[in-house]
């Protein structure tokens, strides 16, 4: 089976053409190739289809074997195949995913992608709270309260503002919150410091995963929680451990993420 | 520039077959291509070379750039790739290392190395102790005492039995030792626990890498300090984390490592 290996800001993929290698188990098969000793390695395995509605249609499974839902740096990484291989000089490209049809655009130095307006209803995490949206508030875990502002990428964020994030207590308040009662189905949590109103650092606490090198939807939610309490303008960069994404929130409508993807290396693994 | 990734009970390797690949910075291209999310991904980068006296010379290279010394593991990584793509059919290779020639035997799921003999005296490994062996020493680390047995097979070992190697305090003790003051050039550390006389489970800390899935000179001192010490026989079969060696030490000559080594894909990646 061929494959390639895409990564985009340190999440990286195996990304596998099923427009004409055929795939019977992806999830066990995800969980063979991803692991990093006895397999190809990666964080994921992507799987690039036909499909009647878009260029292509993506399938994205966690290391786990798990299907994963949004997923900004895999969308990216989709993108950054399918114009090397498939879709030669295209500059705008759509995506059938699990969460409906995806709009991408190559750029300088990467990909664009519209990440569609953030939900800011609690219901729509879940997170329970006695307000309709969850914006700067108070929660009790392990001892100490945090203040959350809650925002829906398509999956669940809490964005809790810090003066460092290479001080904030990160595995310690992002397991917790992970578990918390208040977020029945988990949660990400981005610990974000504001460097200026165009600049922000983040780390992230990815449910299932621990700290992670870059969570794509992570650097939306934090500038949507940034611009809504004020912190920062509308379009920043952020910077993650494992590189830099630009966010731009247009006035009542879509998120877009823009930041790097590219293929390091091509392969062939036999067959299971 | 072509490659194959490789693997010996989890120990990982990027093969590059230098009778065909130039390679003019190996220090930094193993940086580079080890790098688990950036790169291939792998615990080291195993160059192939032409040898005027074996059939082949061997450089090997760990992730942060270093030239790295022994490796039973990379050694039958060298023999896989060897075997499957140099010298077919070959059932003996002989492969120069920095440590000198090797020689190497293809067996049924694997490969066998003539590791040579241990060395005992304080001074090979080097070890500080006013007697001429560390044979069940006290050592004084972290406000505990330990028993260590010291063995040099080329590269120093210090070998610790336990009750059960799931109970070890494997990152306290192991990184307390590899910077004691008694071991000058740091020491990988076995945490051994006998099953039986031809049975041992074993953890290893191997200095400058943190716990490893697998070492295979750890395997070695293992049985030689069970032998020593009566626990074991000269010969037996060491369970790790990541697989299974069979190691026979033969009286008052060479040990011999055996397991598997395969390779798990083979890539192409842009030359830098």
């Amino acid at each position: 089976m061929k494959f390639a290996k895409m990564q985009g800001t340190g999440n990286d993929f195996i990304c596998v053409d099923c427009f004409r290698e055929k795939i019977v188990h992806p999830h066990s098969l995800a969980r063979r190739l991803c692991d990093r000793h006895f397999g190809i390695g990666a964080d994921g395995l992507l799987l690039l289809l036909p499909s009647a509605a878009a260029d292509c249609r993506m399938e994205l499974y966690n290391r786990d074997g798990s299907a994963a839902g949004m997923c900004g740096n895999g969308l990216r990484c989709a993108g950054a195949y399918l114009n090397a291989h498939l879709l030669p000089q295209r500059q705008e490209m759509i995506i059938e995913t699990r969460a409906g049809l995806k709009r991408l655009w190559k750029k300088e130095g990467g990909y664009r992608v519209d990440m569609e307006a953030p939900r800011l209803e609690a219901h729509a995490l879940p997170v329970l709270s006695e307000r309709g949206l969850v914006i700067e508030e108070a929660f009790s875990v392990e001892g100490k309260t945090v203040t959350l502002t809650c925002v829906s990428m398509g999956n669940p964020h809490a964005v809790c503002f810090v003066e460092k994030t290479e001080e904030a207590e990160l595995e310690l308040l992002g397991r917790a919150l992970e578990h918390h009662h208040r977020f029945p189905e988990g949660v990400n949590t981005e610990f974000v410091e504001i460097v200026d109103e165009e600049h922000l650092k983040v780390r992230v606490w990815e449910r299932g995963c621990g700290e992670t090198m870059a969570c794509g939807t992570g650097a939306c939610a934090a500038v949507v929680a940034g611009a809504l309490t004020g912190r920062c303008g509308r379009s920043a960069s952020v910077r993650l451990p494992g590189g830099t994404l630009t966010v731009e929130w247009e006035q009542g409508g879509p998120v877009f993420l823009e930041g790097p993807a590219e293929e390091v290396f091509s392969g062939e693994i036999p067959a299971v």
